[in-house]
């Protein structure tokens, strides 16, 4: 284990470490043509702006720790980029998600749909111009995410089994962006439905194949790849489920987010379900009445989570948030964890199941 | 020279060639996840649709032909899997333009988020859901064009030359796009503006890179490389004018696109470029009045059609067309060249000038 390694276990100097290679990348991105600079700069410089804004960079942190928890190995840089790269990644699924979910604002700043409508104010059609720009956003982003791939300096044989494996991610995740567009609007109580959207946007996109990649570099085996999906996929289930909790009784001063978009939009959520599931004929009624309504204000909110404590749907996520917390850090009881990798999983397990934003 | 490329110069042979690995691969995109077997199927379902639809598979001839230019060699597999993926990520790009665009129609049926929105009717959103859907759709293409790469079976050299040239030839598309997004709707008499959007969009992409393409597999030198250059930056700005000529004054019913939607949506063409250059105060006044009005009619598209041919910009840019054309020819005139591959790209330089659709 070398002593950059050791040092990395500092999940801040990790941030830091991921943010200088994003910053040195997107300085110039595949779209900085020579003869255009000047007038292409507006997409680069809203890539810059969306990626580099502070994040928690969950994926970027589980990619070196999957590396570390595979023993790690020479090659530190295809580590460092490849991690990078999940970030930009999750810009362009985050710009193109909140498009779809017609979200205003994200992490408490303008998303890029609207900080586009903004600049371009002037513009009689500027709502619909902010759209338009950011899918083209959202593309580059994509496509950084492999330009930072295709130069990370990855062996054959990383090559062979990382690339496959991130298309893989973005297969699943996709899918699950598709089931979820599918399913919002008419919430239903299919509990198992809502389930596997969380397991497929989350559970594996957010934990399971961060973690995946960065022990692939390392030349993992099988039995480490079980253990990082025993570990992931109640975890991510958790982190969803305590995204959802948020979203509905959470603080948008912390969340950075509107309290009413989850309910306004209808988002097809397990604790949705489990309310439907639960409720009185009464309860559904006026459940239905409210759930998917862009109008839908403060009183009727304060309606819906009344009965989604009545009906104990609160509760029961918050058990499922427990027993999946708990499943979690027991798919960590294994000798093939070093002290510190071990350390570092259970921590981010806690800051994903136990927050406030 | 292998028998099969002999065969292979029977462009029509190529193509088959090219929709047999695109029908084989999207059997099973990477979004076909097991357990989800069936409620993700829609997506897949809609990207076979998109992708087999007939098409001139333009991109993959001629990335045929710069492989073919160079002197060929082994990995046929990989040659062909590479001009399937450019023809995967064209879908990407087409989709997402027609949701920009607001096209409603592609090769005569209904573009992609019409598509949706018509499948989901039953909706209260269906339109706004088919542009959603629509966008993961382009997402999932682009994702695919990449598995498709990944998994090309391409060496060591030809994937360090090869990945950051198409990470490239992306940058510059959508670069050419957001160029083009931005210069829409107010059309102005910057001809060179235009001129450099279509190269961005049409020349490097459609031809240039293509081309690049194929002649970095087969390991080409920077002399046919720079011969690809002069003849398919020539080539694809007359197809560019060509395709702004046809959307102006095409035959709907031969181009498959309504004639009005360029004008509608006031594109920054050459055409009008020139037009408003060259127009008298009076005919710049009724341009700019009917230029870019989503409710233009059919009187109103006659009188813009008849100031395009008064002020002589048809015509100029029929004139650029021709010279383009014969530029193209001229940088042919090499030694490099087998006749046959001489013969072929002679062949698409003439139906990509000539053509009513």
């Amino acid at each position: 284990m070398s002593t950059d390694l050791t040092e990395a276990l500092d999940l801040d100097a990790i941030r830091d470490r991921v943010d200088t290679v994003l910053a040195d990348f997107l300085r110039r991105p595949p779209s900085t043509v020579p003869s255009q600079r000047g007038c292409g700069d507006e997409l680069a410089q809203a890539l810059r702006d969306f990626v580099l804004a502070p994040g928690k960079r969950i994926r970027a942190l589980l990619c070196v720790l999957g590396w570390q928890a595979a023993g790690g190995g020479d090659g530190e840089e295809a580590l460092w980029r490849t991690a990078a790269s999940l970030e930009i990644f999750h810009a362009f699924a985050l710009i193109h998600d909140d498009i779809i979910d017609s979200s205003q604002t994200r992490r408490g700043r303008p998303s890029a749909h609207r900080a586009f409508a903004a600049r371009h104010r002037a513009r009689p059609d500027a709502d619909v111009f902010g759209i338009h720009a950011a899918i083209l956003l959202g593309d580059l982003a994509l496509t950084c995410s492999d330009a930072l791939m295709h130069t990370a300096g990855l062996t054959t044989r990383q090559r062979d089994t990382v690339l496959p494996l991130i298309d893989t991610m973005r297969g699943e995740v996709l899918l699950g962006q598709h089931l979820d567009l599918m399913a919002t609007g008419g919430p239903t109580d299919d509990v198992e439905h809502a389930m596997a959207i969380a397991r497929l946007k989350t559970a594996k996109y957010t934990v399971e194949r961060p973690l995946h990649l960065g022990a692939a570099l390392a030349g993992a085996d099988r039995e480490l790849f079980d253990l990082c999906t025993a570990y992931a996929l109640p975890l991510g289930e958790a982190f969803q489920l305590r995204d959802d909790l948020l979203g509905v009784f959470g603080d948008p001063a912390l969340t950075g987010k509107p309290v009413l978009d989850d309910l306004r939009s209808g988002k097809a959520t397990v604790l949705m379900a489990l309310a439907l599931r639960h409720a009185t004929p009464h309860q559904r009624r006026t459940l239905e009445a409210h759930i998917g309504r862009p109008d839908l204000d403060a009183e009727g909110a304060a309606r819906v989570r009344h009965i989604l404590q009545r009906t104990g749907a609160r509760d029961m996520v918050e058990g499922m948030i427990s027993e999946r917390y708990e499943a979690a850090l027991r798919a960590l009881d294994s000798t093939m964890l070093s002290p510190q990798t071990l350390h570092a999983l259970r921590h981010i397990a806690t800051r994903a199941v136990v927050r406030t934003a």
